[in-house]
């Protein structure tokens, strides 16, 4: 709730006399358990400055998803989930709570016959699983699953978060752990995501582009971004997340430009295939045109979940997290996206790094 | 609650006048939220018949587990967890309550700080692992496994279980899905289990030939049991651990008869290993005294779970209960130990089929 002194200075930079943004500026969370409003009246309060439109939640890219607002969607998770989904958009949407209210004998998580407390995470994972090998109609009994299942779309992988406790508290990756597993014994069959998204996702990143892109258009000049600047304190979730996208960047520019091609094929030393255009990239060309950028670097903070004054463990098994990759299922990690563009000691030296770089001198 | 009209015949043949029953009977259920006592009370009054030490709960045989009575144990579950262990021989049981009183800051199931209501499972399941990666020890970080870690006991193993609802629900074994896969994420090992009971655990058959055993002892004559019976309605727990206990009590008499052992040899067409005796076997023997049982032969009835008029699928893919093992991760699948000695019509004619097979008359 405290700002760190240097937060204090990076933004007295970053913004004018006049409370505007010297730049655009967007702010990327993982969390997802309230509407971004909230969260940034927060940050406006504990910053001192306004922000309005830049705050991005592991949820704020299901905004893009317009083929589903009109759909009838089931909503799981944590906090005001209702009000969440339909600010993103959604307007026919069912919670948990409404379908336990509809079908009680389908909550019947022991033996006791009423539970004596809502029992969240149970709950959640029964009922999903009903929608799934329902297809949605929970009147019926469960089918051999048809493939594919209804689509399912998931906000935030995180496997565990650093909370106030000594070691970390499982986070909403741990749902997914279970959610997948359970309908893989049940079924015999992968689930399968239409879609995740949180940090070190790239549809997040593509989110926080199109935020940047919009604002930069609401600038006098109407100067389109090309380069992106990435701070973070954590390695596999900031770091990890921006340097993917750059690479997604740098994809981009190859499949258009063949000079770019060469180049990119001289420095890795590998034939470099060019990449066909994925579906998200139709749909978010169709919603919010190509992006700007041409690059996105990532800059490393010391003074969070990252600490460079962590004793290196001589025996690499010595420690979990270097050892065991707690991404997604789904991602293939490659390590070499972990390493920063630039390791700085806090936010206010990587505003000052980020405007060196690109000569860029507040009005 | 209400007993079919079979079972109160087949309890009219199985008790006396007096209320005695004429041989020795014990019920075993995967039940395992409430005390033997009270689950006994209630068949006490549903059947009209006293039944007092003969009823067998997922947790019973943890009886046996004596060595672990003095130690401090963590026990999860529903229903009066502590009370349950204590009556099982445990004297120095904690709860999972009791550790989130002691420790707050590690149930932290959510980013609002304070979850308006206990969420039993995450918090069961984030406790558990806890206590794993602290070696017992909640007030350090959790440090790389070592393995083997803390012993682990898991009582029912049941994916699913017939509620009310049109579909199965999530039983005990989805908890344990979550539970190792979840263990399997963050520390890249597998979770082993010390032992697992419930239908169709052996551990679980072993205890109810204990405690048949003992009422044989108490009887006039103390003729020894070598004749086991199960009766059940569920294929894939009461009839599979009939059969996988009779594959026990088979290859017990093959390790010491050699006219057995080429006798199994004969009927199988293989060549029978002697098996070691293991752990369990001599933990059981020191505490229990050899089995007297040598066959322990499966009766399905059709009144519950098995429905034999249920349509045959054309295509085995349509039903899932039919291609997807639900059994434990632990548990190789043999089809052959599906097939029952017998399928009755209800408990009434199981009961009078084993009279007649054993020539067996009633006082």
């Amino acid at each position: 709730k405290m700002p760190i002194p240097a937060a204090k200075k990076a933004f007295s930079k970053l913004v004018n006399s006049q409370g505007q943004f010297e730049v655009p500026v967007v702010f990327v969370t993982n969390a997802g358990n309230c509407l971004r409003q909230t969260k940034a009246a927060q940050l406006s309060h504990i910053l001192g400055v306004q922000v309005t439109d830049q705050v991005i939640m592991s949820h704020s890219p299901l905004r893009m998803f317009k083929k589903y607002h009109n759909k009838c969607v089931l909503v799981s998770g944590q906090g005001p989930v209702l009000e969440i989904a339909k600010n993103l958009g959604f307007n026919n949407v069912i919670s948990i709570d409404m379908l336990r209210e509809s079908f009680p004998l389908l909550d019947m998580v022991d033996h006791n016959r009423r539970p004596k407390l809502p029992v969240r995470y149970l709950t959640n994972l029964q009922l999903i699983v009903d929608i799934l090998l329902t297809n949605g109609n929970l009147s019926s009994v469960h089918q051999t699953q048809k493939m594919p299942h209804l689509p399912l779309l998931a906000c935030n992988m995180d496997l565990m978060w650093m909370a106030e406790a000594n070691s970390p508290r499982f986070g909403h990756g741990t749902f997914l752990v279970c959610l997948e597993n359970i309908y893989k014994k049940i079924t015999g069959k992968e689930l399968k995501y239409e879609a995740l998204m949180g940090k070190p996702s790239e549809l997040t990143y593509r989110f926080a582009e199109y935020l940047i892109r919009c604002q930069a258009m609401e600038r006098e000049g109407n100067n389109p971004i090309t380069s992106l600047y990435a701070i973070g304190d954590n390695l596999m979730t900031d770091i990890y997340g921006a340097n993917l996208y750059n690479r997604y960047l740098e994809e981009r520019i190859a499949r258009t430009n063949p000079k770019a091609v060469a180049k990119i094929a001289a420095a890795t030393g590998t034939a470099t295939t060019v990449p066909e255009v994925d579906e998200a990239d139709n749909m978010w060309e169709s919603e919010f045109a190509l992006p700007s950028a041409t690059s996105c670097k990532s800059i490393l903070v010391c003074t969070g979940v990252y600490n460079p004054n962590a004793e290196v463990p001589t025996d690499a098994n010595q420690c979990i997290k270097e050892t065991v990759f707690h991404g997604h299922r789904d991602f293939r990690f490659d390590p070499a996206l972990v390493e920063p563009g630039h390791i700085v000691n806090d936010v206010m030296d990587a505003v000052e790094l980020i405007f060196e770089q690109e000569k860029f001198v507040p009005q």
